[in-house]
């Protein structure tokens, strides 16, 4: 099998949400596994000089309508804007490389059901408990995820993924690398089932 | 007919360079005409907050590729980034609204080649010279050209137009209305494509 797409976000991301619904059919389509990659815009907007979506006024006014229409178009519940918004997705993003590494099969529903509670339930995710309610739908202890959001290998990890990221010239959610193509956003993902499927241009 | 697809653009913006290559077949298939609409992106940016792209660090980074792979996916001309760039494309602009008023048929025959001026050729496109250049490949009197960039109807033309771009959410270039709806991004014209033909979602 080729290499996997690695895909990062934020889970405090809308378009990043919009895209966790989209990437497993388009990579199944190719042969391709996902690398799901949670990091921090945050710490990569401290480097780039980048600010979160919620400050950029008309840009902002835009995007609350468009991520609602693509919510529809892709047939998803109606989007919700959970507040606080942007949240500091570290108890998610923790949890998730927690499960990689002890249950890898529910990692990528449990950051699905991540991206759900926020954006079509409104939940505030910054939480650790609705983090972990996020992680009992797809059949994941609860208990066992509020131990692991303390434990230091998955905060070391977070910030090493997040570290390499910036590294890679990743500075928005979602963003892609495909055989070391990157491609940003959401509404990019077309043009990924294309290029996997002639080869690149 | 329908109304036609509002088109908003920087003749300064290399991705509405790559979307004046594409809306025409979009919209004709669609049996749309295109009201091509060329604005100052700084003029909003001083009001929006907005910057320049060549500004955002490893946005820019990305951007400079993209562009290139996108010019190569439409089979268009190597992608070749002018200098300066950004340009302040009062020229181009006011030398569209006066071609709109007295020549219309080349107006955005026009409005191509000073974009292919500037990114397939690398010209300084702020520069009335560059732009009288660019008409004349497509017939048009250079020096009647010449004439008009110093006539105050399209020196104020341009600047209402650019107002109401802004009074009506235009934040960047490209963007399009489509009876209403909002788009952002060269990259948004699928979507366009998709809303057209099936009356919206």
């Amino acid at each position: 099998m080729a290499d996997p797409i690695t895909f990062y976000f934020d889970f405090s991301s809308p378009y990043g949400y919009l895209a966790a619904e989209q990437i497993g059919p388009i990579a199944a389509r190719h042969r391709r596994d996902v690398l799901w990659r949670p990091i921090l815009l945050g710490a990569i907007f401290k480097t780039s000089g980048g600010k979160p979506l919620s400050e950029f006024g008309l840009k902002w006014t835009y995007a609350q309508r468009e991520v609602a229409r693509m919510a529809r178009r892709q047939t998803l519940p109606p989007f919700v804007l959970p507040q606080p918004f942007p949240f500091l997705a570290l108890a998610a993003s923790r949890a998730f490389y927690w499960l990689e590494a002890t249950d890898p099969r529910r990692a990528a529903p449990f950051a699905r059901a991540a991206f759900r509670g926020a954006f079509a339930e409104g939940r505030d995710m910054s939480l650790p408990i609705a983090v972990a309610g996020a992680a009992q739908l797809v059949g994941i202890d609860d208990a066992a995820l509020m131990e692991a959001l303390d434990d230091k290998r998955w905060k070391d990890r977070l910030r090493e993924e997040t570290d390499q990221a910036l590294a890679r010239g990743v500075f928005g959610s979602p963003f892609f690398l495909v055989d070391g193509e990157p491609f940003w956003g959401v509404e990019r993902l077309a043009e990924i089932d294309a290029w996997l499927a002639s080869g690149g241009w």
